[in-house]
């Protein structure tokens, strides 16, 4: 699949940092899908986070639907979405080819790539291809919504500061979090990270964080066992969102000092319809959502970019060296992972009712 | 893909706990890749566990080979792999299909398949259906092997009792781990948590625990930017091991509290070839390997089989009720995934291996 | 893809002609479709073709379900169709792995697989994989005439002799074609095409023909602009069928000498839904069904396996030599590609509703 | 797979006739593969054709990288062909989409899209999307090319006028084709065929033809027994492009009057390698290609866009009517075909090797 994500639904990703542009291209959605330019363009403002605590980087990120979209609804055509790059600056980036910045792509892609790739500003590898990721996601949001299933992520944990968890039933929540281009629950916690990020910024360094996410109103039965659990499917999108480095469903890693008899989680009845008594799995059974809300966590590494000063190694002259590492950088990019995560889990979501219902089930009738 | 996972190595797997037979057919592997079924046999001894700590269903799992084997060697064409169900007690499970055990795939195996799904075990969502999973494997990590290339997982946590780390080059502790069905590298660890899960076992209980993986003498290069990172492959087929409930690579969630300065991996010299100063990355940058050892840690959620009464719902008259799990289980399957996640990271490997260089180039020549 | 075909239905095969089986795995089928094991059994039969112009190699082909059955109905896991090879000789195949028959597939086989295949009756090339083709296809048969399409394949020509072409509205003709092991609409036609097969037979020489297949009862609708159109799909399976060398559609070739007002299908109105005044194009414009009979033929080599002694080369010495062909071989195989055909065509068709619908669409409600 | 075709280097196609943009993704290609855009440009211009026997929307065809190329090589990254519609006449076309065209995707599309797609022009369906398949294909031919491969098409037939066959060995005809946008091989023939179109226009008709098309320097061992054969691959491509209506490889349907002792290949010895006595089977066995020149004919409708008045119905008022089509239109598309059937048939050749030995097996060394 490669720069091919998605069964019924795919998304093809394209772009460069410093080349002409970022895009990809939609298929599989069905015709008749109102796009609101608006939504598209509130989520890619959240991608770019709130200025203090995000890259000096800053541009309009301007849609253009090359093929696809007429008069505000999707055509049912692939729909190509394209963002130019207005504010490149590769003369920033010249020397990180030959002298790989520690914890980036530039080594790896170096292997890859063989010295042709343009690897300015991460290049093909940098987080400003989630732009049209987030686009994407956010037009099938969109859709989602108008069937009761709403996506919501909050900033978790940031260097050591925890939010306070979801509530059990996460839809409120996910109401608050909508607006905020710095998502966290609790306005005491999100002020101390804001100030903690400041702080690593000021320091010429950088801090990780962790995301949690919910998904309600998704009914059971989607995801399939062997190999397509919703699981699976989620992880796959999410580990290659850069900088990700885990994911957990439910109480994930805190499962391997529970017994069954306090994880499992028990089926009961509530208003009527089958529910659980606890969702320590996080919604789903056997790779399949069980009606419960989808709840995942997502573990964002530091800002591998910082202004200090850093070893390295020469790839021309095969010696060691220093890098210090100019351009403009995020000194925290947990913030700017949320409105990606959530359109990665919308589409994954919107795929897998394709999947079940078909690709018209996910008009808004 | 659902039931067929992989781009140049596919894997396609079938059957129920309880019917005829559990199987898979392997695709894509090259001519003349030798076939040590010593070590299948092996790896499937390692899946059923030592006994005291594992299930009481106990059967041979003897392999055949329907296609695709000849003397010994793969053929090149599709290699299937049956194992017959000779243990298959459906009597035991009867009541499932009504009154679905918690945290098991009964009520969303009901929703998806509408009742026509044979659910005795699990059906088609039991972890019986790792075990063509672990044989295709064992032959993939004979042929990685011969490259150089090793796995090997260790109990890292089970119930609260933690392992050692890997070494900081891990090969000698995945040679070490080679024979071990109960995989820990401190044996003092090893004896604390089989003795815990003899406790959860006398109690009726079950426990969960994590696994730690590493995979030493990878080439740089492997992987892809999107969407196929190597950390998304892994989490892919990892997910849909039942029971995982979360997937890590390096430090993982650790991350969240650590600074860029902290987590960066510097490139170094060692040896005369580029190197890390530390792996924290757990040996990807950008989705692609970056020469260090490759780590990462799979949540493993306690049995949800347990023989204590549990709550839950009766389908039928739409009520609630208890249900007593009779059968037989594990009183932890955490062991018995570690052969399972060594069989699904050889399977990505090989993959990419043969996505970059042609699956010709699997062949030990 | 390679040995498995589908996007939303799919089908693996594995097997080889003198091994313990040949089979498929069937994945993406609802719960609850009904498998009629006589249905099964009937278009195995007449996949064997009668016996004075069809192989003498004759076995039961008894299919076993390894899983996704329950009860006479698909459990919606995946399907598992084994065919154990009970009639197989490989001792009459011993040289032609080193004397490569003409126009077979020994001496491709031999560059692809370095000679580990077991090239004995064609091995993995062999049309006995059609076999589990035809089964799971008949299973998809069934389903396909419960929502009213209904598909049928004749011999259109067999060594320069004709059949009549298929009624404007060819569900009668259709009907008529159920039963026949040699399948030809005029039976005048039949006979003499018979007695030319059996004439090739005496000769030690074989014949090729065409067969043409019709699909009633289709919406429009189904098919995609890019690449999947409804005839790239089929087209795609059809020329994966042993000794196919042509597909067209329609007019197909003789398309080359018409112009467009002779070829242009007129869409008017017939018992008030839209119609056309003439089926030039097949049924399909633009690649979708247009709701029309899907009109195509297909083109099937004659037999390679001949008796006479033919040229060719050792590939052990370096040198010429000559190769006689002893095993049990077809005098034609074009009316033994009929059911496969069919197979074929029930497999695409119920693929492109499960796409469009979903995959529960194809259920029998 | 729908708007993505290939599996180790694919091609995700997008756009619309009469919309911004057409253009392609190509993702999978190798760093460092020389883009000779002069090239690019020849196949573009010989797809508009020569103006006498072409439409008379003519337009420059500029294509821009958005990603992928830089300083004139592929970066290895998702390489993205841009060309802009800069002769879009909408107006044209307005009235299409109530009154469908014969033989068009008019009825098709409004059925499958439901009206939301652009139709002007054929929208989706366009001919005008085989541009940046064409530009595509183009550096894919030129790094065939440096290997030794190279594609040639010429018109063997166009409305009942034939051209000679392409001569046994068809590399100096593949030669001679390379600079002709009108390619026959015998002038005399093509004089004919250009004064039957130029007749056809003059009438307000079109007229249909089929391509022949040889592959030279191919290696033996290319393809799959199931399902992708060589054939199988191709035809997929070849029947999504507008008008196709046949493929049929070597001999194909002449196969019908054949018998086996007629139509078989025998192997044989000649300059020291392996080669056949004929070449019927279009150089391939079993799927996999033989070493012979790989050989096969394409039939291509007449354009279903006519100047006389035809009927059909509107689809508004549900009756019958008549339609007169504007619009720039060509009397002949088969001459146009001929570069779009070479870029589809490198693009399945250097897929095939990339399968077999990794896609840096692409490159120019």
């Amino acid at each position: 699949m490669s720069n091919t994500f998605g069964k019924a639904i795919k998304i093809t990703l394209f772009g460069e940092s410093h080349g002409p542009a970022v895009g990809a291209v939609v298929d599989g959605l069905p015709p008749g899908l109102r796009i609101d330019k608006d939504r598209v363009s509130a989520e890619l403002a959240k991608r770019s986070g709130p200025e203090s605590v995000s890259t000096a980087r800053r541009e309009p990120d301007e849609v253009e639907f090359l093929s696809g979209e007429k008069d505000g609804y999707t055509q049912g055509t692939p729909l190509t979405i394209l963002i130019r790059n207005t504010a490149a600056r590769p003369g920033d980036y010249e020397k990180t080819a030959e002298t790989p910045r520690p914890s980036h792509a530039d080594y790896t892609g170096y292997v890859k790539y063989l010295g042709f790739a343009d690897a300015s500003g991460g290049g093909h590898f940098s987080g400003r291809l989630t732009a049209p990721l987030v686009a994407a996601g956010a037009i099938l949001q969109s859709a989602l919504e108008e069937k009761g299933i709403t996506v919501g992520t909050h900033i978790s944990r940031l260097h050591g500061i925890s939010d306070r968890a979801f509530a059990e039933e996460p839809s409120e929540d996910i109401k608050a979090l909508k607006g905020l281009d710095f998502p966290v629950l609790d306005l005491n916690a999100s002020e101390k990270m804001i100030k903690e990020t400041e702080a690593a910024k000021a320091a010429g360094d950088s801090v990780g964080g962790t995301l949690e996410t919910a998904v309600c109103g998704l009914e059971a039965g989607l995801g399939e066992p062997w190999f397509d659990s919703i699981e699976s499917e989620l992880a796959h999108i999410l580990f290659s969102i850069p900088a990700v480095k885990g994911v957990e469903f439910g109480e994930g890693f805190a499962m391997a000092d529970k017994t069954g008899s306090e994880a499992n989680d028990e089926p009961c009845f509530k208003g009527g319809r089958i529910s659980m008594r606890s969702n320590n799995g996080g919604g789903a059974d056997g790779g399949i959502t069980n009606g419960m809300p989808l709840l995942f966590r997502t573990a964002v590494k530091p800002t591998p970019s910082i202004a200090m000063k850093q070893n390295t190694v020469d790839l021309g002259k095969g010696e060691e060296t220093t890098v210090e590492i100019k351009g403009r950088h995020d000194p925290a990019i947990v913030h700017r992972a949320a409105p990606v995560v959530n359109a990665a889990a919308a589409l994954v979501i919107a795929d897998f009712i394709a999947r079940r219902f078909g690709y018209m089930a996910l008009r808004n009738e």
